[in-house]
């Protein structure tokens, strides 16, 4: 099986000095709601505030000294941004970073401070590729890629090992999916001793090329740009490495509506006090929805890096009056 | 001296079962804007979501069981009614709160929720206390007063305890001040190891009697409803038993505009990722805003249940574009 090949120990190991161990957090206001026991893991306390720094560093600690100083391309709508403008920092490299137009602002600031050389004029979600590959080659430099990456994904799957350890065995483990990095990770960390969990993607509707691969049986690729307030999943597609183990371990999607997200993630506010972004609510709003049915369910709470001029807008024009 | 008085440490003994040990919080972005080391004392993530259950259940603990059975009548704009109710339903009573109209309605319907009974039929800041009056010679019940009342005081003063085991002597102590009981409780806890400390309230401009009180050398008393989003400091005077420990402990005050309250707020939110209600930043927002400079601080998060629809319609208003 393909996804027993990622080398969850060796990342766990690798990146322990740079990354927290985040909490598992608990509100018996929300199990109410859910009408489930509900475990959330915080990766909106990562550093960064997202789980990006996982694979981030599980990458570049990879690279040879050489390759590390003379800098690393990467490709992100934000918080995989911010993760290897930190990593780049710490480990004495250079970041450049192809960022779409329609990026978080947030997010991309907290990169820029963080050193990044941030590079977005007439970057879509379409074309990204296209400039990447064109400043690799200018540059000569390497490419971190946010999830099509064997060392990336063993990044994130250290959250499923600290999951093992902290957790047991749910019901259901609901994980976002944008371009795979975080459930290929996890599910492979958790897939050979969580034998009776239903591991479940959950994808916001603007942008379900997952659950619909999942349909056809093979990759689908967005022909337009997704349409979602979850701006940490708007990826056209998963990645090839990311399809071949998400095929394995994953036992259903899916697809949950802005609204519901919104609502999910001003309940998480407001009951857990803990800020998530949209991305972040993601998972959770499956089971606040009444998308999936469990009794007991552990959820990622991805990502904190909300914007609230963002969040006040919407809330103007969704909210139920 | 009066301060001296105080239980603290038979109070931290009785409420060890029932409260949580709030972690203290510490970001260095929020540092790199104040100029200053920073830990902010995480009660936002006390059961019920502010520090008001230390001092309730350490109040009602001390109640004979008859007496206990009968139930207890309080007043409250919000977070302390859920404290009472809270320790109501745990320790067998029966809460019954007198809350005035402008109150919170998100604290309101979770006092709600735990099975206190809410009385708030014309009911003003102004003439709550004869309410209040009437409701006890009717039922019977005596009073779980906020704050003017030393149980209460010793009950806040637990978060001074776990205050000293935390943190190294600061530079400055900042504490949100209503009716001076978590001000009060907490100074009288820290003053004779925090010999150095500076100890400071911390006012909203809308409701500055502590301030004025500190500058007339006698207990100020607004004479109209205080006009702040911070609705947890909306009392017209401090205690009497607040107002003879806070001549003793604190050395300064200072008062800050809603704005700034608005911001700091905002930023805790996007930098530390924990949710805070105007009130839980009012404390933060003295450094943050300049009102006050120091190299190490200690500030309390004394709450976190915020009205989120208020709060989108106040961002529009006053949100610099």
């Amino acid at each position: 099986m393909r996804y027993r090949q990622i080398d969850v120990q060796g990342a766990a190991e690798r990146i322990a000095p740079y990354v927290r161990r985040t909490p598992v957090l608990h509100s018996a206001s929300l199990d109410r709601l859910a009408g489930a026991t509900l475990h959330l893991k915080a990766e909106n306390l990562q550093r960064t505030g997202s789980f990006k720094p996982r694979g981030a560093f599980n990458a570049m600690l990879q690279m040879a000294p050489d390759d590390l100083t003379r800098g690393v391309v990467s490709v992100s709508s934000g918080n995989h941004a911010q993760a290897v403008a930190l990593a780049a920092r710490e480990l004495g490299s250079r970041a450049v970073i192809v960022v779409p137009e329609d990026a978080n602002p947030v997010k991309i600031a907290a990169a820029r401070d963080l050193g990044a050389e941030i590079v977005t004029g007439g970057v879509t979600q379409e074309n990204r590729e296209r400039f990447v590959r064109e400043l690799m080659a200018e540059r000569g430099l390497p490419l971190i890629h946010p999830f099509d990456d064997d060392r990336v994904i063993a990044g994130q799957a250290t959250i499923g090992l600290e999951l093992l350890e902290d957790v047991d065995q749910p019901d259901v483990l609901l994980v976002p999916i944008g371009g795979g990095g975080l459930l290929a990770g996890v599910s492979a960390a958790v897939r050979d001793r969580w034998t009776t969990t239903r591991i479940i993607a959950v994808e916001p509707s603007g942008a379900d090329d997952f659950h619909r691969s999942r349909q056809e049986g093979s990759r689908v690729r967005l022909d337009k740009a997704p349409t979602t307030i979850c701006d940490g999943v708007r990826s056209l597609e998963v990645g090839e490495r990311n399809w071949s183990i998400l095929q394995e371990t994953v036992d259903d999607s899916v697809v949950i509506e802005d609204t519901a997200v919104l609502e999910t993630m001003e309940l998480i506010w407001t009951r857990l006090r803990t800020v998530v972004e949209p991305s972040g609510a993601l998972a959770t709003a499956a089971l606040l929805s009444g998308a999936v049915r469990a009794d007991t369910a552990v959820a990622i709470l991805s990502g904190g890096n909300v914007d609230l001029n963002a969040w006040a807008a919407q809330s103007r024009t969704t909210r139920r009056t």
